[in-house]
């Protein structure tokens, strides 16, 4: 169950298309992530899109996760909308069913669940909302993997679930003193510099923990980075990235197996 | 694998409104029927209708199977959309383990798949929609049972698929002599006596096979009734036909245990 | 530009089905009150609604108002939704605009608009939510009344638009000292009695004010009231008061001409 | 009311994102056509996205007009819905009524109707249909012209109506014998190459006609040409073509003054 040390896993949105719209190049991103959090058609996704997008993160042996969002496709997710914690679970619970549905149909299998956007935000540090996920994965499939930020109230849901939890780190964005992602309206906020991502996350591998805007370091359990895709400079931060781990050591690998 | 003789299943679609609205007599409808094909929030239903309907279920003993349909709230599934037998495919199979989901969050567990409204028309008679529902369950659980309209293509699709196939006869609609349901569109195609209704089922049953607006018998195996519960009348059409199968001896009982 | 003296309006909300869903008896209460609040398609209603309602209102000389919302027919917008003053603005011209066609088609007029719901709820106390409103009428036709509620921040922001506003008193809702309503949530809240709710509205028209829950009087003009229509037993409120105010010698008549 | 010879005009399909979505480089186009077809919220296009829209559109003098089409957000109005003729009259009135709501909002004016994708190919054809739109428009505003196929039943649709039609052609794509678009499923169908598209456009404005596949022409008024925006490449033949137009002596120029 313990993540083989010296390596390391790589994640990124996929799937974040609708209908005929797209977002991000998902093609290059499955060949440099190593595990695929796929929308479920609440803040973007369609079946078509699920189905694709499992099938091909099969084909490239990547693992995959229902990303799970806020029903609000008019918001991309990232608008908090207003639902009680029961509302969020079994919204949770929808969305995770149907992608492991797709999942099946494509040949593949869900291994995870990740938060998506503003649902993600309130989960970092709101537990009513972090136990209502992790209750929703629970009552759905124990054995899945839950991808918290590290830190966030989500890692103690989860364990509290008795789920396995799995801690990520952001390349691209900055931590304030108490662990927490700054939030993006403020200066500094999103590191767009490729070297200075990739070096920020080296030393937080290495050092085993947050390194903070002040330079202070919050030790903790690091499982995967997370990339982005949705530009070319995203995929090509992701893609430099990977390379600078692998010459580092690390093994890049799925924290479960795809 | 055989269903018992005289042993019959009464099933009545539920869970059919979404947000504020609310469609039929659910609460009514669970004391009478054996078993509900539950809305996926595709033409109607939505995460908490879908988790509250299946807890009730639950409660009440009441077998629960995935009611999927078309993507058309707007038009409550009663529209054929031009969706190609992969999309379809994609589709179904979405809602089905949404609806999986749920099940296990309320404690309950889905054991069969109906198609609703348009959809189920047009895998009446078209084999590659029919097919297409099939390997969607198939691809998702293929322990689950197919209810389908007796003799009609769904019934070969389930077979070639492997799945278990469970026929249904409707208490209300008459049947053309090629055994298809006469269109609402003509006249005496829905059944509003309730007496009319009750003794032809009860002939149905009895002879083992469809009876035709000529009077003429198609045989077939009949293991499900359904009826409706979206009026007062309706209910009481479904609450007087139990009485009368039970008067006759059978045992009303779900096809799959609940 | 002012309202006949001894002449009162009795408005509703109508046409609040969606789809094959309805949501009250919208004939009967074609027939009791003088101006409609019609939905828009964003919080419940669509274009067969929307025409529908128009054309009967048309009929029976009831003059009709766009009812806009929050996008949400899952919430029936009851939520508030995290919408920036721009963005509401122009939510609020979109329906107004769709409601103009369609009355125009079906040979009326949209002669007001009010707030539905969580809208509604924050309009009568955010200034900038209730100056988005008030712009997005005037941009779309300032000779437009605004259906406000009384003493609330929307009276004022029509004012500042130059609209002409209209106040409304709810018949079966109890006002805070201050002149708001009280929450749903609180005790009382909600006056269920018909004798009380016409007795209550009988007296506040011919105090020329709101009257508190502590027996206040908050002066304020009143153009119309507010009844339900989404129960009969509020039909029954409804026709009752109507015959009340008729008795007390007030003229039933929209503010604005139907 | 009649157009002015050796002018014409450069139409294009506008505002077609959805929320966080993307389709095509609007800022591009609008400084290259004279009349901008904007979505209106049922294949694409929301209230902000329509504004924006409208706004830019009205600050490089571009006329514009409003897009209609089924409701159909995730087959982007490319699917025919069964809709009844009475459905699509108010599908099409609500959307327009919305447009003029939110030009006005921005400082800008509708001038004209275009059907989109779906609904235009099945009005090119269907005289129910044709007849459906020409009467929502000239019930919402019969001031509007009528942007139709040239040799379509909605040019006939229309001036039945008493509308103003104003006929287009395609910079790309081929013209069948009997006029009618060759289907993009048919190789030709689609004129890739920027030169032979603009020689093409530049015959056929000479010729006063429509130029088929076999060489013929068939004569007819032409006011516009439809160019797309939804790739590089798209806005590089449009360009282009503007360029050859101007170099041959033609006025580029809304039909309706912007």
């Amino acid at each position: 169950m313990t993540y083989a040390s010296r390596a390391i896993d790589l994640n990124a949105d996929l799937g974040e298309g609708f209908g005929h719209w797209r977002m991000g190049d998902d093609d290059a991103m499955l060949d440099i992530v190593t595990s695929a959090n796929v929308a479920c058609g609440f803040h973007a996704g369609d079946p078509d899109i699920m189905a694709t997008t499992f099938a091909h993160a099969k084909e490239k042996g990547v693992a995959v996760g229902a990303h799970v969002a806020f029903p609000d496709l008019a918001g991309f997710g990232r608008r908090s909308l207003p639902m009680s914690a029961r509302e969020i679970e079994r919204a949770v619970a929808y969305q995770l069913g149907a992608a492991q549905a797709l999942a099946a149909l494509s040949g593949h299998r869900i291994t995870h669940v990740k938060a998506h956007g503003a649902l993600a935000n309130i989960a970092e540090r709101d537990a009513d909302v972090a136990n209502a996920i992790a209750r929703a994965v629970r009552g759905v499939d124990a054995s899945l993997a839950l991808l918290a930020i590290a830190l966030s109230e989500q890692t103690l849901a989860g364990a509290r679930a008795g789920l396995r939890v799995v801690n990520e780190i952001f390349a691209d964005r900055a931590y304030m003193d108490d662990g927490r992602l700054q939030p993006r309206s403020q200066e500094g906020a999103v590191i767009e510099d490729i070297e200075i991502a990739s070096a920020r996350v080296r030393n937080m591998l290495a050092s085993g923990g947050l390194r903070t805007i002040s330079g202070g370091l919050l030790p903790t359990q690091i499982d995967s980075v997370c990339v982005h895709g949705d530009s070319p400079l995203a995929v090509e931060m992701a893609r430099s990235l990977r390379a600078a781990l692998e010459g580092d050591g690390w093994k890049l690998r799925a924290f479960a197996g795809a």
